[in-house]
């Protein structure tokens, strides 16, 4: 853990070595290292390191100290350890002593922690889980930036409450905390009668008095005014751009830009085209990945392997991954560049223009050898409180998920929602009733949905009828634990009695996914912490997860097309993100609530609605 | 002032006006703007300002809102206040207040108080001093950084004292501290023996612990591993370099630099000869200026012409005065580009390659036409604690000044200083005796210099030789109250009787410069405020200046070269920094203190020596 006191410990002694006045633990002598700040590379250059820091560095043999240790890398290129701005571990799934022995040996030896699904889970514990892998041991420096949006609006409850007191505590407690996470709920910010504003603003009043960073997420915030709105509030990044213009438009009005790969060879493209003078206000990161692309494309590494076939030169790709984000996120005492004071993480490579990673060095060792983790993954044994999180309160039945009609109805009007509505209103439809209960129409793609509360343990449960997702081959229900931003249980189903047993069987696990088929669990994968992570590795758990696309396979699934880019066909794995109440959401299904009782809300305005008529 | 709290009411309300649903206060048209972030141009914007600050920038007629008053300066180039990274305004010579007026027409808007004078003259008046102009109107920005050097070394004492408690104090309490000011005692830093290391490491501790920035100052470390040192003991930045190699070696080490103009033009052309890639770690700054050379030269702005000049591409040399020194100094959310929530510091440039200034606008008002500040200064009561600092404790006489020679002898031996006396060791002179009293030796070029206490109220002083220095011509003395880095008298003089009568003029007017030849005060400057700064214009504490000059001109004055570059003949006003006690100074004459009762002093080690034997 960084904190004032031990720095000062730390760094005269580094003083000491740097001088040759005290000895080091080891001396690494690399063929090339790349300085981040000139954007140059020097050759034949040795990194004198004390513990977990870097002493000195300067061509091999230039320190005057005494070290027994050598090692000698001379055909590889140093450079700093990589950094992700902007990620959020839970979507790897893992917990961070199983993320860490993934993505280290892809690079990434930092991580500011956007802690928006854990908060939403455990708000109160934060930035004691995220510490946890490190305080055992684990090499990855995980910089945790609390969820601004806990509850993600005024419509959800349970887990926690974040405001001004709390974030004042977990900012001024500790160092390792760099501001906090994703400012999202737009609506929340602007409008002064909205019910989170006076939440909201006292997380980012507590951010601003302790010098931290407030991030944003300007999804969706696409026209002048709100950009320059957005800039003016104090949120100083967005990661939500997708083209070249809309970032362009974000960074010259003050903000830092978090570059995904999602649109990233366009946007290069684009920022290289209208002249970009200056990369220095730009990172690159993950936002979310799951353990198993991961494993398939890479972490940071891919980052900065895409950037570079985009046409953008190695050493400014590498510099979007290190100085950059660093420097915004003002952790430039610990990260981003190969200097001394820094943590003595190093990413050594064969080949530049190729980004191929041969070792990686954290906390002053080597821990991984090509794709493979060599350092012992510390055996967390997990407290109570981040295990057991999904609480249903007991076994549900078909009948809990059934939509009654009135009396003496053949059809009833529905609301009915696609995912990713980003429409200003839901949809109706007029649904048939049979035995006093509205029905599905897989004909015109209408499936139900349901949204069970895990916090309360009061079976409390909402639902209403979706359009374009979810199995239309009967019997069948997919449940998961994972469900932006409250994650709460949602499940989708083509009968009520697979839908129960979809939950179920997801609660007997602990949360993470259960899939029905024929009215029996064919899959099921365990997030047994926190209900969105598991301590397990990457290959096991994506073992688990493409046992679950099989037997996902085997289902037909609903499809048409909607506002989201990355909603496909198939396997509804993103139904997770359809939940989400932040903009630009308006209508969502979320738990019952006081003045929610069917769950039906307009996030942007708090109006509800039956599900039902 | 900057708080949490106002920031939170301040960009809510700008947040509105950005979209268009609150009125602005003005909006101002420009015929261009620069975007510091991504270094290029736009044409015919519209910068929206509410208060102090901007809510809105986009091109003329984008923004939805209303406002009745609208500013129109087609012909004119917007580009962000200017600011300093590192700048001593008490080497001015002038108050807060007027320091605004006479650099606000240049440009300079915002800057980083490097308090190392004041706060060696009133250390726990220091935030309280600084922020005064500013709560009373000031559209400058200061952002104080109290001084590291308060005593300068463990040699030195009065003025205060400045520790662990003191910086968290300051740096707890206002969010417009940025940091903590140079740490230049580099002995300080890594001997753990030296009597300053522990409080040192204190205000450093203090200032990792609220995340501000740690300035360096690392004059003559210019070797690898001193370099090394310096970053690994957090120091974040250094302005003492003087070659583009020195400057190299520190940039690639961790180093953010802060570059004067004394070697700029050799400095920019070796970094660019370099192949430097990225100038986002380098911002320019004035450290130390006259208000009599600014009105000759310029100020901040004059850097950046003379970077232009030197062949630096000029949105990059406006960069290096705007978004590089606001991200190093972690105040992007207020100064450094011309974006939402920002302070509406706009300066027009009428011309970009000779950087010629039509306007500066602050606070969101004209402050300024051409050279003339339009803005009203405020009138400032500054309090007893600011103005009476210069208590000598009475009338000195020439037997104050005198130094004794041992019964009997017709010589002495002497220890001799020359200015810049970088040496490991001082000269020793043979002296004449007279009457009892140890000579000077003109012939020789020695004359005698002396430190008066000044805090301690009790007439103490102390008195050597020196060499290559002072007036020749004879009953000729010169005082000043300026004296880097305690601020103690100093005085050269011909005769003892002229030394006194200098003093004691200085006395009267409770600082500044005394000047006497033939026995008669012939000029005064006064420096009313802690014995630095006077509280009127520029031009009319110039007018006194080049009387005091006048009378210095009619006497000869001793010269020798020495090690400093800027050592030259004439009035020896630069005595002022031969005084210093940080590094790389050796042997220096200090006032009377516990164990060191002759004032003499090896502050790298602490050893003491008679001053004639």
């Amino acid at each position: 853990m960084i904190t004032a006191k031990s720095e000062v410990q730390i760094r005269q002694q580094l003083t000491l070595v740097a001088l040759g006045k005290a000895p080091a633990d080891l001396v690494l002598h690399v063929g090339k290292l790349l300085d981040t700040a000139t954007r140059t590379w020097s050759s034949a250059q040795e990194i004198v390191i004390k513990g977990d820091r870097i002493a000195y560095v300067g061509p091999i043999g230039s320190w005057t100290g005494a070290c027994e240790t050598i090692v000698k890398r001379p055909d590889l290129m140093a450079i700093p350890g990589l950094g992700e701005v902007h990620k959020h571990i839970e979507s790897s799934h893992l917990t961070p002593e199983w993320e860490a022995a993934l993505v280290l040996p892809r690079g990434n030896t930092w991580t500011c922690e956007a802690s928006h699904e854990f908060s939403n889970v455990r708000g109160s514990r934060t930035v004691e889980f995220w510490l946890e892998a490190r305080k055992q041991g684990s090499p990855l420096k995980i910089f945790p930036l609390p969820g601004s949006a806990v509850p993600p609006t005024a419509y959800e409850h349970g887990g926690g409450y974040l405001g001004y007191d709390e974030q004042k505590d977990f900012i001024g407690n500790s160092m390792m905390v760099a501001g906090l996470d994703e400012v999202m709920d737009w609506p929340a910010v602007w409008n002064p009668e909205n019910a989170s504003h006076k939440r909201l603003w006292g997380m980012i009043e507590a951010t601003f008095e302790a010098r931290g960073v407030v991030e944003g997420h300007a999804a969706g915030l696409k026209d002048l005014p709100t950009i320059n709105a957005f800039a003016a509030a104090g949120l100083a990044s967005d990661h939500e751009a997708w083209t070249a213009e809309e970032f362009w438009d974000k960074l010259t009005h003050g903000l830092f830009i978090e570059l995904r790969p999602h649109s990233m060879p366009e946007v290069l493209q684009g920022l290289i085209e209208k002249g970009l003078g200056d990369w220095s206000q730009i990172a690159f990161t993950t936002d979310d990945r799951s353990a198993s692309e991961t494993l398939e494309k890479g972490a940071t590494d891919y980052n900065v392997r895409l950037a570079i076939q985009s046409g953008l030169k190695p050493e400014i790709a590498i510099q979007c991954v290190t100085i950059n984000p660093a420097r915004h996120m003002r952790l430039t005492p610990w990260v981003g560049s190969l200097t001394p004071g820094r943590f003595a993480d190093i990413v050594l490579l064969s080949d530049l223009e190729s980004f191929e990673i041969a070792e990686v060095w954290a906390d002053g060792r080597q821990v991984s050898e090509g794709k493979r983790f060599t350092d012992p993954v510390p055996e967390i044994n997990w407290p109570d409180w981040a295990r057991n999180t999904v609480q249903v309160g007991g076994t549900l039945s078909a009948a809990d998920f059934a939509i009654p009609a009135k009396a003496g109805r053949e059809t009833m009007s529905a609301a009915v929602l696609r995912p990713f509505h980003w429409e200003e209103d839901f949809l109706t439809y007029e649904l048939p009733v049979k035995d006093g209960l509205v029905q599905r129409d897989v004909s015109r793609n209408i499936t139900k949905f349901a949204i069970v509360d895990r916090f309360s343990g009061t079976k409390s449960l909402s639902k209403m009828f979706w359009a374009g997702t979810g199995p239309s081959t009967p019997d069948c229900a997919l449940a998961s634990s994972l469900a932006h931003d409250k994650h709460n249980v949602w499940c989708v189903g083509s009968s009520d009695e697979a839908m129960a047993m979809a939950v179920n069987a997801l609660s007997e696990i602990g949360g993470g996914w259960a899939l029905v088929r024929d009215n029996k669990v064919v899959a099921t994968v365990r997030y047994e912490v926190a209900g969105l992570m598991s301590s397990r590795s990457a290959e096991a758990l994506d073992a688990d997860m493409q046992k679950l696309y099989a037997e996902g396979a085997k289902i037909d699934w609903m499809f048409e097309p909607s506002s989201s880019p990355r909603w496909w066909a198939g396997f509804p794995e993103r139904l997770a993100f359809a939940t989400l109440t932040c903009a630009p959401w308006r209508w969502v299904l979320v738990a019952p609530a006081e003045g929610i009782p069917e769950g039906l809300v307009n996030v942007a305005t708090g109006e509800t609605h039956p599900v039902v008529w």
